[in-house]
């Protein structure tokens, strides 16, 4: 008995021996990744020329190739062991001449209203088209309004995002349906238009743009969708209260053609000790065409790529393969995502982890983890690694749209959750610029990304 | 034995069920108090007028006295028990006519260099000095070069924050003794001026004013000091290091003038159970005079305000009296909140707890507590209460300039820590500006306030 507490305490105090070198060992890595993302940074530098060299990429356009070169050759300098394209159909729609609309309260009496063409939308005629206006709250508002107040008409959805929910991102959720079917369904009930209040809890000029769907709408059954901004659909709503008979006038150029080939962009460093096991850190590289995407997801591509680049500065070799993938076309059809996949797949290729960084360059608080409750537990364990840092948040949910498409058992799927508070001012909006993202802020970004991945490599994943 | 045994479970399943009755009671009010700020608060609006009416308003100013004015009648409006003003004599500085600053390469060859004068400054002679400049990294350097390398010349301290220290105050902690004892020391080795780099992680055009003392100097013995921008810093040491005989020109009209009469704003609700216990809600009113004072402390005033007008829109009548406290002159004097201090033990008030938000307007992370381990355990049994708002960061530790003076044995000090990453692009400088605040993470603070306070008056201090 005593001989074999003794042996049991030896094996305990070896191993707490070991657990605590390890802590120790990297509770300095950890503060070795911090200190070179805080003073010896690439990834605002990045930003800088994604943002303001070449701005807005959505899908499809000529900017969207520019960044895929730009990123393949950064990626090149960086040293990868291999940098390559991965070719990808995208959609490609466009906005045409910029769009107006205008509230009319008698014929001549007109007020100016900030819109912009929902992504996908279809345009109006030529001189736009003009009506009258039922203002709802949602999708369930169509079935009792009915189609006799409806036919002909402009729905106007204007359920704000709550503000008292502390996740913006869940307002964000309780809201984008609006965007999303608003048309499809409007249009079943024979509206001819429909604009849809920014989904932006702020009070301000911007009109927030967004993908939308028909449906199984056919060509002829689609009708214009336009988002108005936050002070616009206020203003629309107290002057309908005052007048109910005022009219809208929306015009809108947009186009959508035939598909297009593009890339995601992949960078690697292959593994020393797993080099079959794959982990996956990535962003999207295309963005909406209004402002030029920096927190949308020019962090995130940045972000990304600067994991791997750390990892290089510092001299780090992963045991795993561990590929940096810029996916493209996230924001209006997933195909960057979809293709990423199912190239893994036919491939065989065993994906075992995967970070997406897609909510905005704001501080950093944690992540949410779409895994096993035994992976979920390995990462609670490193909670106290990540303290110094005010990384504090980490649960079970979602990840990343882009990642997503990866989802098997066994994987480890990870979203990093920065502060949301300000995303949705600047959401897919004109004024996400490249002044909106705080260096400091990105930089700690890209260092909890880094240190993650490395815990997860050193460890695995189960 | 048995019987014991049931007694015990008796006893601990009823003071379980009490303990979970009021668990959930707390739980409810916390989501209303946040609610309320959110969907209904007043910080925003009270913090428009402030900035955008009022404006900056160092101690001593017209401007100063017309927040005064302000507040009170504002706080009048709330429907507090009492609405009083403070007496107490605060220091006058004025900028006089804006300053300006070159760099001289050659005779008629400048560049200017964006600088402010230091709050405290003597004035430089009319048309400003002009002399060789010598680089140091801090007061350290001073004795190393001696009198025979700085004798007649400009000391320019260029210290830079440190930029991997999470924690931004952690780092101007590290700094700020060059702009507060720079001039000074500088002195003592026959330097006739002293230019300091500005206490900011960013690099941009703005200086940073602040606070400097010339110790017990004589005022033959003073001189000139200014902050000058981190790009102009960055600037002049790289012509330094092209050129060490270039030459600094700067010209200030700042002056100090006789002590004037100003004054605290106070406002309290009675307490209904223990009235004579007195909790401090607090922020100073005084600003900087570049920008409007926002982040510092406009932000921190409009939140205590809210905290009580939150109480009566909610209803909550609390068991303590409270009291908001807007004090004057924390940036060049602290004098309002030695007078509150001076006043409250002269008058023998017995102060339980003292909160203050000085620390910008940002997300709230969490507290930091000056008091004792008990009442710091208390704090974190309320954690999980916190959780739903991310408020995780619970510290022992400083708390605010003005509640400083109430410090005594058994009582809470506490200081509201928000993401501190931005803080330092705007502090004391002219960027300082309404816009520069997010509405939502002022109300997140003011509601993160509003419950420690609720907490503490519930279950006591200790």
């Amino acid at each position: 008995m005593k001989n074999l507490l003794l042996t049991f305490l030896i094996i305990f105090s070896i191993k707490g021996t070991a657990q605590s070198a390890d802590a120790k060992e990297d509770s300095l890595f950890l503060k070795k990744i911090y200190q070179t993302a805080l003073l010896d940074g690439k990834s605002y530098a990045w930003l800088d020329h994604l943002s303001n060299q070449i701005g807005a990429r959505l899908s499809g356009s000529m900017n969207a190739q520019r960044a895929v070169t730009w990123a393949e050759k950064e990626l090149k300098e960086v040293g990868l062991d291999k940098v390559w394209l991965q070719s990808v159909m995208v959609p490609k729609w466009t906005r045409g001449i910029t769009e107006f609309a205008y509230i009319e309260t008698a014929p001549g009496i007109t007020t100016n209203a900030p819109i912009c063409a929902l992504g996908g939308s279809v345009p109006t005629p030529i001189g736009g088209i003009k009506a009258s206006v039922v203002e709802v709250k949602g999708l369930e508002d169509l079935r009792k309004l009915g189609t006799s107040n409806i036919e002909g008409k402009i729905v106007f959805y204007n359920r704000p995002m709550q503000a008292d929910l502390i996740n913006t991102f869940e307002a964000y959720g309780g809201c984008v349906d609006q965007r999303y079917a608003g048309a499809e369904e409007a249009a079943k009930f024979g509206a001819i238009g429909v604009i849809v209040r920014s989904m932006n809890l702020r009070k301000d000029d911007f009109p927030h743009a967004g993908s939308m769907s028909y449906g199984n709408l056919t060509d002829m059954e689609k009708i214009p969708a336009a988002a108005i901004s936050t002070n616009g659909a206020d203003l629309l709503s107290s002057m309908l209260t005052l007048n109910p008979k005022i009219k809208f006038l929306m015009n809108m150029n947009c186009r959508t053609w035939k598909d297009v080939e593009s890339h995601n962009v992949i960078g690697e460093i292959k593994g020393s000790e797993f080099p079959d096991e794959y982990m996956v850190i990535g962003g999207h590289l295309d963005s909406w065409d209004l402002g030029d995407g920096s927190h949308d997801d020019g962090a995130g591509v940045v972000q990304s790529m600067e994991v791997l680049r750390l990892f290089k500065e510092i001299g780090y070799k992963p045991k795993r393969s561990i590929r940096v993938v810029l996916f493209m076309n996230e924001e209006n059809g997933l195909r960057g995502g979809k293709k990423y996949a199912e190239i893994a797949k036919n491939k065989a290729e065993n994906h075992v982890f995967a970070l997406e960084s897609d909510a905005g360059g704001f501080t950093p608080r944690g992540f949410s983890f779409d895994c096993s409750n035994t992976s979920f537990s390995k990462v609670q364990q490193w909670k106290p690694l990540f303290e110094p840092y005010l990384i504090h948040y980490f649960v079970q949910g979602g990840s990343g749209a882009d990642i997503g498409p990866l989802k098997k058992d066994g994987i480890v799927l990870a979203g990093l959750r920065p502060d949301s508070q300000r995303y949705f001012d600047y959401h897919h909006a004109e004024n996400d610029t490249f002044d909106a993202v705080s260096k400091r802020e990105l930089e700690l970004g890209a260092a909890t990304m880094t240190s993650l991945v490395y815990l997860f490599d050193k460890y695995g994943i189960k």
